[in-house]
């Protein structure tokens, strides 16, 4: 099935390969009249763009985006919204010389087996470099969801078995990991640096927060907040598991333990819950409090360590890759997760402003 | 959204309450000519359905299913099938004495938030109960995916910190919990018996392998197979995480390790990973190796130990609530896993037929 | 692609054929807390159902509806209303006898070549009698609409080259043609009474006009209003073709003539036009005014008089049906196309819903 | 609900206002593998400019392609396909007189109504230049189709009451107005300068005919092929009525006149039909007879002649407009319908292509 296009309301579809001349997004069915510019988009580009920092990949991308319609005087028209990125530093050259082997942990090989033509410039279509077109849309809706208050912070937890025992969501953008513990932060660091001499690479762990969301988003039976969230959080090439509230440690509790006591708060009369194991959603539906999610990240494929695999021809080969590498992807995952996470809420939220007031007469 | 559709050419739309007339499903997009019997239905709602063993509710329900359309003579038209299962041992009566009361672990407030009603019979479309319509047209799917060759084999790999060390398939459906290792599951067996004796329930995993998988599933980038795994498995309503392969150990690996070598099998000629890390899917896209998915059950929110909570009208209140319920719900996952996992492969397999000869001229 | 479900926040699919156990319906996406009865269902479906009058089909159905989910209390739940319609008089016997003869005019030769099977029951899933599920569902749809002030009138404008000339909506329920113009009816219905004694049928042309229609429905590009009005019409199996406004009267108009001017209206201060040349939509979008949309109506292929065809072994056959048929299906076609325009406006209006507030801040 | 996507294999988002930077299509779903160029996407474009002749407008613009993704090496990549084309010869400065007046027949007061924002710059969306985007993709469609046989013609039938009673197919291209009968194109062309001397416009019917179409396309009951040929042709802007077939025809005649005695075709052995009343649907599927429909296209609503309307501000307005017009916009809807068309055909194609089978084991 066409599988670019995501969300039912605010409706992305990406297209473009890492060595083709654009990568972009099309998105439709956001309302007219709301403010929109080049800027908050850039924003959210230059965080996850590569070159940022010692522990990302030294490939340079200006990553300008344009704005090519959809928008009018600065304000959304109501119609699609494309905004593209020409892809300037591509040096395909880089991968004609592995162009007929395939890389151990890299799709290749079932990309081939799928499509019988594959793009050896660099992963195409399975590159990350297609995130640019999520962070895109992902902005935006992640600034729609800041004038409502709603707050996404994405943050690394763990990095190579090293974990953030201390949480200042303030130190999070100071440091090249995106981690929340300053100390934790420079161990991890430390350890990405090391991995990266040694040719390899390291996985870790992503935590996705989001603060103030509505109660009532998520559409049973199918369309569950989590089920979405899960969906959009696990199209993401470099997760490999995703977990809500107590996540896998629900294994180890109780259901005494395990279950949340409801409580009125005080000040503002509502239903709260004392602790958060459900991560603020039950039932597939978002409670009030803090969405918690957890990614477990896989240590980039790319690695300049010798590896064995084989040829296209079904030759044995030692390979041993050059080029840019990222040696742990988790700070540039923390910007897509969080615009995977913005545009799922965003779609729950305008399928709930339909839903909004149940006209009972 | 509406969301009780789930699927693009196998197409499932659920509907029921656990204490209205009737559950069901209707599956449209089924090919014509293909053989289906009430029997085959049947058996995977017999493995679903409470009152199996010492391990699961005492509710007692017949569960039959009966056909209404889209078959003639032993075989589909091509036209939706529509299954029903009609509601017996409801007993709402149970369920009004907590019918002012929000049920801590449960989507009661969660539901009134959203939809300003609730059907407090039970949990209504929250209930557990709906997941007869997932079993029934999920049995019909992995039939067919057996005719294939294609297996789906659920087990429990984990019961509150006791953890299966073996795997012999054949064990699966003969001790109460379906796991595959004897030894652990008696040993499970005690620990959810002793938690049911203190009025609890205890969590566990569940995994999934997929046996025999085509090279090619997945459409990259949003409807990645791992993808669509994860959004079907999360939208059972106890599975609290999702795993593929290594999971969340991936945080701990180096790419060295993690990345899984090729290889060319001998005897296929085809090619092959040493390890399986990737647990079947690259990029999105399944390679060949069997699928590992692993799910994090919660324990049961329905425990009769005394509970701290509110009242509708936002009194504190000590729930002690009586009934029948399962003290651990991983058993009765495995059916409703299997299933959902089926909806998604033969959802796949159905795209990938239409892709499988790239026309090229 | 599954082809039996529409719209997509009332979201129906439908099941059943001809001469199976039922024919039914789900609808997803419906609101909580609206009221709901069967009887205000099955009024609809009396209107529909054949053995009304001299000039339908002397088949004889109870169709009594029959709703298995989604209502509480007499309320809706906001989960998925399933409605069901068991079939009684079938009589597969008349249909044996012609189980090996293509029927001119009908799907038979077509749903062989597409399916590779065919339920010669009388139609299967061709059937006419299909559209009991599409009638329940519109019945709902035409109540929601109708508690909104919104109206949807069907009548029959032209049998066999008899037009009506006057329009009394009063008249429509009064005569078995369902003609605004009591006198046109009475040479309807002796045109048709007259083919029927040949064994031969007519055809004609139904009009749906839909009163007090919010500004502002309809999603360019595609989801026009006029275009998925045109799609849900065209759906109905009888009909050959669908205008809107002046429809084919445009081919002989000048833009001058065509154009509807504009004025303010005085009382309401609202923009009309003062000619409604565009039936209601410019653009896609209503304006207000009254969507007008007129369907051919084809003569039922199903006659009695002798025809030229043949078997499916490829033998040439002259064949001479027996069996009740209705020698004019447009009384019969009001309800159903007032069913499908009633989906299409419910849907639209709950879009709208959505982006009712254009939030500007 | 977003508008600007078409289509569930070949599925297509178009994009971009008629004043804006560019407008665009992104074709998701196409199949890895086929050759594809922007002469073939060129040629159509072509044959959808304005300026090409002097019965239509006289903006010029130059149209030229661009293909920003999923091509490499002259052959499409499986991925999603986007191509632009940049906005060149605008003049807004024409609109800007009339930009506080609603002009008759244009959806500038329903698109206000509905969005709250309206882009006066000559429609924005509800341009006809958003077509541009609809026959980029449409034109590959037609080259897929093509190559399987299939072709799609069309012409205009009639202008202003001026009807084609000839067909020659080979000299549609020959004249201004695409008519296939020589000497009724000449009347219709003087028939339109003289309108346009008027400073009016005129109607006209546009036929499409598709050749060689397989047997079995169309998904009943909602995804009939008709169903989905209505739905595309009437979303075109200009569109007012579609009939299939006999079409409005079939009111005014016995079924034993309708329906379309079967016969075996001697050299084919194929089912066949004598006469195409059916317009080579039936039942929603296609018969394997040539599919007919034709298309009630309107008077252009851009006329100089003056006008009655109001301005925005609700004064009385006589209007008086300039600037370049299409005096009959048939001609130019010849391209547009047929990538329609070629669009929906596709789409069926590729449904087919996965049923084709119907493994029976």
């Amino acid at each position: 099935m066409p599988g670019s296009t995501f969300g039912k309301h605010f409706r992305i579809t990406t297209f473009g390969e890492s060595h083709g001349p654009a990568v972009g997004v099309v998105i439709d069915g956001v309302r007219p009249g709301l403010r929109i510019s080049t800027r908050m988009i850039q924003r959210e580009l230059d965080r996850r763009k590569p070159g940022q920092s010692r522990v990302t990949s030294a490939r340079k991308e200006q990553d300008r985006v344009q704005i090519l319609s959809g928008v009018f005087e600065g304000r959304t028209l109501g119609s699609p919204i494309c905004m593209i990125v020409w892809n300037t530093d591509q040096r395909s050259g880089d991968y004609k010389r592995v162009k007929d082997v395939f890389r151990p942990g890299h799709a290749g090989y079932a990309y081939l087996a799928k499509y019988g033509i594959d793009d050896h410039r660099g992963g195409g279509r399975s590159s990350g470099r297609e995130t640019v077109a999520r962070v895109a849309a992902g902005a935006f809706a992640k600034y729609l969801l800041h004038r409502k208050g709603i707050y996404i912070i994405g943050h690394t937890v763990e990095v190579g078995g090293i974990r953030a025992s201390t949480f200042d969501e303030s130190l999070i953008e100071d440091n090249p990991v995106r981690c929340a513990d300053a100390k934790a932060a420079r161990r991890m660091e430390r350890l990405i640096l090391a991995a990266q001499r040694e040719g390899d690479s390291v996985g870790g762990v992503v935590e996705v927060i989001i603060r103030n969301v509505p109660v009532g988003l998520g559409d049973p039976v199918f369309n569950k907040l989590d089920a979405n969230l899960a969906k959009a959080l696990m199209s993401v090439g470099t997760v490999k598991g995703v977990e809500i509230g107590a996540g896998f440690a629900v294994a180890r509790m109780r259901g005494s333990e395990n279950n949340d006591p409801l409580y009125i708060d005080k000040r503002t009369q509502r239903i709260r819950t004392r602790t958060n194991n459900a991560g603020g959603i039950v039932g597939g539906i978002s409670n009030g409090e803090d969405i918690v999610i957890r990614l477990a990240i896989k240590p980039p494929s790319s690695i300049t360590k010798e590896q064995a695999t084989v040829s296209r021809k079904g030759r044995k080969v030692m390979l041993k890759m050059g080029g840019r590498h990222d040696p742990c992807i988790c700070p540039r995952v923390v910007p897509v997760a969080e615009a995977m996470t913005a545009l799922v809420l965003i779609d729950h939220i305008e399928e709930q402003a339909r839903l909004r007031r149940p006209a009972r007469k």
